[in-house]
């Protein structure tokens, strides 16, 4: 079992920060369309960036374990909110993964690396909507050639 | 329909960074647990990060709704992942709020309010695990009279 543990504290307006240990302190707000300001993150930002990275995280151990280290890893997510009969949710999350690797055979077990961590990435797993995966792998040798 | 949109870029080792529009840059790793350095978030982190700022914004939201500013505001969010038989996913989040107000007959609106805002969240409403509330709403004078 393992625990994450932050604490946000509000500061005035609609924005506050949040911590958690000894890491970088990060300032929220409300999203601008709900009368936030620009430029800050929101929850909802956060919830993409913690699907974005976790695919990274997971990545980099899948591709470790195929004996992969990637030139070069990319990766966008966008997370859809919606009004829903249940009030305001997101509905999908689409994520999209730009890699390159060295070597023309890698590319093959590069993709199958990146496929198995969206389907073993602990916050997409925990998600109640759908999370979607768009994989690209290029290699840096058909690159220079092309 | 909202979209949220991150990206994040892999630099080296297990470390990333993630951008959203014009943000803040915020450094991510895989948590130290898995390998990962320390004193960097990491996508288990702001998942719980995205839960307590998003009970922050929402209790501003009804808050303010009920004619209440609050003095002040702090709340904090433990997410807890474990294995299940799907793989390592969260299984609960316990989000504790603690709310002064400055009148006496703030106290019973101001729970109320954070009670709907919990309820509203979409990040919370999001998550296929439980995420449980905890009140406390100090009232200022109350508390110069203790």
């Amino acid at each position: 079992m393992w625990r994450y543990e932050t604490t946000v504290r509000w500061d005035s307006g609609k924005e506050g920060k949040l911590n958690s240990g000894g890491k970088h302190e990060i300032s929220v707000a409300t999203p601008p369309e709900f009368g936030g300001p620009h430029n800050i993150w929101s929850p909802e930002d956060l919830v993409a960036g913690a699907v974005a990275s976790c695919v990274m995280t997971s990545s980099l151990f899948f591709l470790e374990k195929a004996g992969i280290e990637p030139h070069s890893y990319l990766s966008k997510a966008e997370a859809v909110m919606e009004k829903t009969s249940a009030g305001l949710a997101f509905t999908g999350i689409q994520v999209d993964v730009n890699v390159s690797v060295e070597a023309e055979d890698e590319i093959e077990k590069a993709y199958n690396a990146i496929e198995k961590a969206e389907k073993s990435c602990p916050v997409s797993k925990s998600l109640a909507c759908e999370v979607s995966l768009k994989i690209k792998v290029d290699c840096l040798a058909t690159c220079r050639e092309s």
